[in-house]
């Protein structure tokens, strides 16, 4: 297995999902969380100036949406996977999909979760359209899970992926802050996204992640 | 090879990259260009309400970014590829690249880019933004360009990627028409990557697409 290397700040921001998928999978990484003192010294040295930044046996991979999109086709849930690990091309099972158009249904899903996250960011002075917001793009993924996957249980095929990490990681973390509101309180009125959310959360190696990692603001 | 409908406006817009992958790989597609009246009567059983969306014998996939990642995974350029296509869990070469490092290299360069492209468009009435947007990313990618591929020919490794159809589609269209400037003029004072617009653009299914695609304003 290669040896990687996270580094963030300390917090859940655009780390997060990474940190996620690498629990959900059960891989070892090292979690590094900068001060602003190491973040000065590191900033010249990382490929585009900035961090979430993956070191992959040495490697330095930028940009937060093709780290955890690497680690997805890496990788998949540890509960129904071997201990070892594949390559996307060598394999037929991964958090990304089983094959290139499932793989394309978790991309849109995470396309649409994605765009929600930036307008939301955008607007984060402004909590009344995060609000707005909240509501619109969760109306858009619910119309999405009814035309993509119709009761099903995870927002793209049968089993857990990539979309749904991000999914839960939005409405378990980030809406409850932006909004101040509950946790998955947008949900209470979409039981079919729900059941996605709760499905999601009773994965085990998610839950002791949740309960194991360090408390941060945001 | 599966029958591909792609569902957009006439325009470039979030369309044309899907269009420039079809084209350099050389695969047959029906492109349609929806009119006001057919986009009201096709609204309601798009999955976003939104378009570009791709049908794939019938199977719909929203998101533009989801859609050319699709196809870049199942297909490589028609002058290096066979004529049959290949699923990317069967080959190990394709528009995304040839293993799962190599595509993360690809994946961070693509956000790189549409981080780019979103930044402009919410810039769009005020010119003097988007030159400096222009400006501060031709620096960034360039930064990529030395950190990952340094005296490389395309943005990530030996051979053309969706990397470098997107990098040639901002700054042959795009910047182009924000900025209100000569094609690529952003790139004269940065050789390598002028180098590697010019690569893309020597590709001969590209200029034939550039060639004998509809003239539209966007």
């Amino acid at each position: 297995m290669p040896t990687y290397k996270l580094y963030y700040f300390s917090g859940r921001g655009r780390g997060e999902v990474a940190r996620m998928v690498f629990a959900v999978a059960g891989v070892p990484y090292e979690d590094i969380r900068l001060n602003a003192e190491e973040w000065a010294k590191l900033k010249p040295d990382t490929v585009c100036g900035q961090v979430p930044e993956l070191e992959v046996d040495g490697v330095r991979i930028p940009e937060s949406r093709a780290i955890y999109r690497f680690l997805a086709r890496e990788y998949e849930p540890s509960q129904l996977a071997h201990a070892t690990t594949f390559h996307v091309c060598l394999k037929h099972a991964s958090l990304f999909g089983d094959n290139n158009l499932e793989t394309a249904k978790i991309e849109a899903a995470c396309c649409l979760l994605e765009d929600f996250f930036e307008k939301i960011v955008k607007a984060k002075l402004r909590k009344e359209f995060q609000s707005e917001i909240c509501g619109k793009y969760t109306n858009k993924i619910e119309q999405f899970l009814a035309a993509v996957n119709p009761n099903g249980d995870y927002l793209v095929g049968n089993k857990l992926t990539l979309a749904d990490i991000l999914f839960l990681h939005h409405y378990h973390d980030f809406v409850h802050v932006a909004c101040n509101c509950a946790r998955a309180a947008c949900l209470t009125t979409h039981p079919t996204l729900m059941k996605v959310y709760e499905n999601v959360l009773a994965n085990e190696n998610m839950q002791a992640w949740l309960k194991r990692r360090p408390l941060t603001d945001h």
